[in-house]
């Protein structure tokens, strides 16, 4: 029998946080629930703080993750934060809380994966904390970035008639977990792609930084934990709803369509951005943005419901599906 | 049988890291190795980053320490890095893996603890990260603070000669531990003051930003593994050795003197600060701050050596045993 959980879902646990800490402090522009933290430092000068933990058995496994891609995906997560509000990201500290079990060997590789990503961001990592405790390894990556002042993309400025947009494939990750997990005869290019774009997903800075230096998006957030549920969250931020195109979103190539859409919708880590265009601005949005392909998936709506057009012409409610700490339990 | 240890002690586990990481980067004044980071966010102001993790069954257990005490400790850990670098707390952000097991009440007891201590010392929580995982709830508490441009007190400046202080009582907190695991008939006034200390330390903020605007101190730390360690650490910082006297340390008032000396010398988690001072500035130390006694304890000296000089005129070397992960696997 599983316990009662503290809180039904993540959501209400932010929501009981934020209410709690919401208060009008000086220097502070934007405090919890969007995928970053806004602080004015310089007249001009917005910080950006993000922190994101990473713990073995809920984010990744000892068996299927090679230490190297464990410190890779540590850091990108919050450096996707970071692509997430379209700041530039700087500085990193990394809390290490190593499990008593854990070889240098591991560390090693889990530090080579984690400061080659940063090297490639021009991330310097400044500082951290490190215990040996029982239990499962967990890291916590922080994450501090820059960018102008009242220029940070947020998640609650999509209205009404608004484009939606995604970037890159979706579900691809998700793919690659369960080829990790089974691996079968799946056509190899395909599995390769799946299997790098878990281990080593690409944070979007250059894209996030686009977005905001030419004021194209009216929302902006990162798709962390599934398109279904970080669109419900963008929405709700939003007071909004929203109707996406099925055949529109950027599934992974698999022979059965439906299997595939559910890993785009509901599948999670593709560290893709999900950001929304006044119909006016739709024009200036290029279909890709370096290699990286940009898909107009949907139209924000007023009413706040989500819901999913088929192709053969029928709609059907769209439920959040995405990874749930508190729902998990 | 205990694993063979990934590194022998934290400090050697800091010089791999620091090694790795240690490279010029623009706006990067202080990495790894001090208690906090130092970036540069804008002409005259540097930002000051640090993190501190809080891990149950290695920092706090649920026997002992009630939900608003860890919360208070997880933070107060953090804002005694700022105070150590001479700096004012101005922002938190919470990472929080917790056990499935926790209830709401713990948490709700756990934010009230950690939201007092954040709005005494003016320090707004802006963000974080949850996540529900089984082994130990696990807290890292990252704070940013502020201080002007080259006025941040490191551990390296200290130099042969200069005066060894600390501010408080050392050992308290450790006292307060032991009564806590086994109550005794200790005289009442004295129990309530060191379980007090333990659960609820005092950072020392406003103690180190007088020391770095009066540019008093040639090094600055704060006492967070125990006074032998952690003078260790500031000594190797600085290239230099030191001698205490140890009728001049402030131990805790307990019958057995060698009992309170261990406590004030290894103890650990008192969050006092330990500062040197250049001799032409000693007469401008205060001999208490507001109500805090600042209490010149020793002096450093060249020989890279520690050593501790008892009332009979007797030297013996000072061995650090404070707290440290790696050694303790």
């Amino acid at each position: 029998m599983r316990d009662k959980p503290a809180f039904r879902t993540e959501s209400e646990f932010i929501t009981w946080v934020e209410r709690r800490t919401a208060r009008r402090t000086p220097g502070v522009r934007l405090g919890i629930g969007d995928d970053a933290a806004l602080v004015e430092v310089a007249p001009g000068q917005e910080l950006i703080l993000t922190t994101d933990m990473s713990i073995e058995d809920v984010h990744f496994t000892l068996r299927l993750h090679p230490p190297q891609a464990v410190g890779h995906r540590a850091l990108a997560r919050s450096l996707s934060d970071i692509a997430a509000m379209g700041g530039t990201p700087r500085y990193a500290l990394i809390s290490l809380a190593l499990s008593k079990h854990t070889s240098r060997a591991w560390i090693e590789g889990f530090f080579q994966g984690l400061l080659a990503l940063a090297r490639r961001f021009g991330v310097a990592v400044i500082g951290g904390d490190t215990a040996v405790a029982r239990g499962p390894t967990a890291i916590d990556a922080i994450v501090a970035g820059e960018i102008s002042r009242g220029k940070a993309l947020r998640r609650s400025g999509a209205r009404p008639g608004d484009q939606i947009f995604v970037s890159g494939r979706l579900g691809l990750a998700a793919l690659g977990l369960r080829l990790l997990q089974s691996p079968s005869g799946r056509r190899k290019h395909t599995a390769a792609a799946a299997i790098r774009a878990h281990l080593f997903p690409q944070p979007q800075c250059a894209l996030g930084q686009f977005l905001s230096e030419h004021a194209l998006a009216s929302a902006l957030m990162d798709l962390s934990d599934g398109l279904s549920i970080d669109l419900k969250r963008l929405c709700d931020a939003s007071g909004v709803g929203a109707c996406l195109l099925a055949d529109r979103i950027p599934a992974p190539p698999l022979p059965d369509a439906a299997d595939a859409l559910a890993l785009a919708l509901d599948g999670g880590e593709d560290y893709q951005l999900l950001f929304t265009v006044p119909p006016a601005k739709r024009p200036q949005v290029p279909p890709r943005f370096g290699k990286i392909p940009l898909h107009c998936i949907g139209e924000i709506q007023a009413p706040r419901r989500l819901h999913l057009l088929t192709p053969d012409g029928r709609t059907r409610p769209l439920k959040p599906h995405g990874y749930d700490h508190f729902a998990q339990r």
